[in-house]
């Protein structure tokens, strides 16, 4: 980067921290939130001081994990399109060396098919390690295609994406047939904790939650996807961290749960759609190497585990602002109060400046 | 901002010049982008350069506009939920006048609402000037709730967010009710600009137009969206101006729509959910001025004229960056010689540097 | 019909009575399904069974009517698609006329628009008395439609039905912008109802119904609509009383409430879809006849009295059915031991006959 | 049937006959319409006459078959969640058994799983012979429930059905995963049959396909379709050939693609989610035997066959109506001059009855 090409400096704070626990990390940290919103601090410090106030903090799952990349294949005939569709399950080895010459850590792990007319849309799955991988998928699908083209009889080029992949748009797909990792977050609120530190009850949250986030979004038309807002945290966190934060399109989809249990609060935030990467671009940048350092996912391990680990970080992230949020918000008029606070604290600030 | 607080400092390029005309701005100008993903910055310059070759160039046609945010009361049972939704009918003033003691700029300029079980979910709609309008929703919303729980009886607090608002969201009801602005852009290519600088045909783009972002979305399972990649040009405008970028999630659903016209190509996008303001978060850091002076949007004008001319650009660069994956596409490995190009050229400059 | 036409006949019994009130009617009757699945019977008439356990049995608020058509125009481009949605408000008068022109019971109520790119969707709103108006919204749009394109500047003639209606598909539009009736049925179980009869708990059928209802749909991938099988019940209904029943497909779009109320169950399904009509196709038929007038809906009456009574009596209808299956799943092993039962009956009797 | 058990007569016709081809099954036949709405015979009548006048008719392929129930099950958290999924996957042998022990026909081909919070959703995929499947596959999901519920530990009962099936509900994960038969047609129509027989044009079609089947459903926020009236020829033909016609819900859930080839037309339909039987509940009824006897369907053949044939039946009469309905619509006037004939004939034959 040089004077000629300045940056847009985005607002960055680190918060916390949180505790997290699970299968893939189990830890205390900071987390760096990058945006213009500054209420998003204090929201997700909230939700963090929660975390530290359980035993085992977010219990953080990872359940799936693959990248996918579809292509496009014009077929003379639907009959022709079955039998391309057929043909690829006898010829996985083959495949499998097509990506393995495309990429030393692409690694093809399955392949799904839709065929709607005369057209073929073959969705490829893979490993990518601690790439989120959109490159690596691109590369190996463009492969994978030409020597499909060269070898199945009867079919044409189509895309090199289809859009049944689905890159950085909101669809059912990805969370059906898995696309990134797939993270589920827990967390349990003991009742005095809810109501000392959140202001609430763990039944006005579990109400709350069925009516706002399951029932309203459904009447608004929404698809697979039940949260307040976990598309801000996920900017703040892939912005800062050096994301391609146009995933949070996909990312953002996602399901609160809460529960009253006995007064404790049942919490949890399942994210099937979570793409993030600790190589790639925007990761040679000095701030991200330095917040992946920090967040522990600069160490030396088996490749893919810290692109979990940074998984795992980021949903529990989501987390705790998608709790605070939600405890704000069943107290009339306290969301107001807290912004309307900030803002005076930021006028106060900046006019001290 | 201190040293204690450094910032994310995104890549930021200037593209361009585009030209753009239509019912809010004609100008050329050059347009910035802030992201990680480097090859966005030549793409949204190729189509920036056909706009450049055409006559009127991208026609922008911004056709609604509001801003809204859905509140949540319960209502003893669906009979009381209808009544108070009535009532709201004949009451318009007297909310107006609830509105205006919030902000100087918030104007209400409608209300709708669904009853679902015993539940009463209002979405009001407000006109918000320069700003977009998060916050002054916001407070207006809790006014007008508050109001409307002291003033109608057997309903009481659910949320002062139902998620039928829908901010941050991919869903249906924004872009069937309206939220934020409604662009159209048109761009009519010639016949050898489409040859000559797209390297493809207007037959060729349109048919992966139909295939690719109409069916293969479809089949994907996605909602009231057809589009290649709205969301990366709209990420890199949003954190270049300012905005809250986690407003692409709703802002990326919009149709592309290419025809071929007798060689030349009728390319279209259209936004219906385009959330974006010229003042308030984000807006007073120096890079943002600069960069609103720079696009024009810091001129002397009509209260929401600068938004509007904002809006209009922002779908401008999404149209230009639309149309050049498209037209990338319609080659098989042109895609991904671009990306490996760009990749060495990165690679030996940053070597150089 | 002569005997050169025969008939599918299709089993029909008269389950109930059910007990309902509310806006529309208040009454008991018993209510037809026609059906090949006959399990469907005894469990609409045990939720019938609970209704009459109750004072007010199932309340029925009708909070909306009417039908609709799309019609498809395309502009010049977008700003005179443009223009001619503005010119449209205000022309009400004349289009009015129109209307008038075409039915004696046909009423324009309201008009939306949706610009794409330079085509104009518009969607026109009807009150159609007591038919469920299919042809007659068609008719008048049709007239609608011609008139425009005679009047109206730089627009062309693209389809008397542009799929924005949305008649017969699963969307989110009817459920937003209304089309056919909208209905909420409710209906408060007491404790020791629900556990003698529906041999369950109101805890139990709360907790299933989010689960199942709301985030099983939710995670299918569904549209507006968390409920178990509202298209059994409407099916049944509708081929019982010569209803287009090729409508359940968005009539079985609809969310189902239940809450546990200290041990009483709060039980509800919201139909916002529902297309039903006492005149038409179908209604001469000797057995539809019959039908209606043993449902009270074949009275001298105001027009579209005997509709709506037919809409709250079909969604009564469909409670009961969803009330039973609910609970029915909230046991291990029940559903398909009463399958296994109703089976052997019918076997038996079969064999007997 | 005895006298105190009426039945609904709905009014059938024989249309046809039509031409078909493809890799299920090879022949012409008329096919049976059971529906109120009249219009549908000539429109349906129509389209077979196309076919008739190709060589070789409607190609449907059958690509995929299975059918599907999902079980709810509650585990300790999703750690256990994710432990229960990763346990099946090593027991098929075990699972096929406990399937076996239900049922002669039923056979387990597939198991797909989605984890959200502590809610395991495990959905079952079936072959069913020649039978739609619904009791078979809920009867043997019931066994594997129970089964899984003694010997995986941690978990618990949630439901039988957890609507992840999906039966009866338009979703985006049947036509993904795929639930009944994907069946797609295709029909190569010359230019001048379009012309003489459809009165329009190959290009018409076309466009106004993609305008109101693609984009029109689209914009009014459908999911997974794009047609005009799949939903009309279904409940015609489930009805008449005694199918469970609330099925046309995801049954009419496909995608209609047209093409101008020069001046012919490419037509085709894709019915991802056909659910029929030739066995079962409503197909010992008199007509419905001779209905599926002259179907062909009632021949000795391997278990399967026959319902395949009637799927493919069942696909192509669909294509026939949604090929003449499309073609009416291209031109101004058309469809409700048709109407207003049928309705004129209607009458005056009635009259004179």
């Amino acid at each position: 980067m040089t004077d000629t090409h300045p940056t847009a400096g985005v607002p960055m704070r680190w918060v916390g921290p949180l505790r997290i626990s699970g299968n893939v990390a189990t830890t205390e940290t900071q987390v760096p939130l990058a945006t213009y919103e500054s209420p998003l601090w204090p929201s997700v410090g909230r939700g963090a001081k929660v975390s530290m106030l359980t035993e085992r903090g977010i219990v953080a799952t990872l359940t799936d994990e693959r990248m996918t990349r579809s292509v496009l294949v014009e077929a003379a005939d639907a009959q022709t399109a079955l039998a391309a569709a057929r043909t690829l399950r006898t010829r996985t080895d083959e495949l499998q060396q097509v990506v393995r010459g495309c990429s030393r850590f692409a690694r093809l792990i399955g392949i799904r098919h839709e065929i709607n007319a005369n057209l073929l849309f073959l969705r490829f799955e893979f490993a990518t390690g601690d790439a989120a991988g959109h490159n690596m998928v691109t590369l190996a699908s463009d492969a994978l295609l030409q020597h499909l083209l060269k070898t199945v009889p009867g079919i044409s080029y189509g895309s090199v994406s289809g859009n049944y992949c689905t890159d950085k748009k909101a669809t059912a797909i990805n969370g059906i047939l898995g696309r990134g990792k797939n993270v589920v977050t827990e967390l349990l609120v003991p009742r005095d904790v809810v109501r000392r530190v959140l202001r609430t009850t763990a039944a006005g949250i579990a109400e709350l939650n069925i009516r706002k986030n399951l029932l309203g979004t459904l009447l608004a038309g929404g698809v697979r996807s039940a949260n307040a807002h976990y598309a801000n945290m996920l900017l703040g966190f892939y912005v800062a961290t050096g994301q391609d934060a146009a995933n949070i399109v996909e990312g953002s989809q996602g399901v609160t749960t809460a529960e009253d249990r006995d007064g404790d609060l049942y919490f949890s935030c399942t994210l099937p759609n979570l793409i993030v990467g600790t190589v790639g671009h925007g990761k040679g940048l000095g701030f991200v190497e330095t917040a992946l350092a920090r967040l522990g996912c600069r160490d030396a391990r088996e490749p893919g585990e810290n692109a979990r680990r940074l998984a795992v970080l980021a949903a529990a992230t989501v987390l705790c602002g998608e709790l605070s949020l939600l405890a704000a918000q069943t107290n009339p008029g306290e969301l107001m109060r807290a912004h309307v606070q900030l803002e005076r604290d930021r006028t106060t600030s900046e006019a001290g400046a």
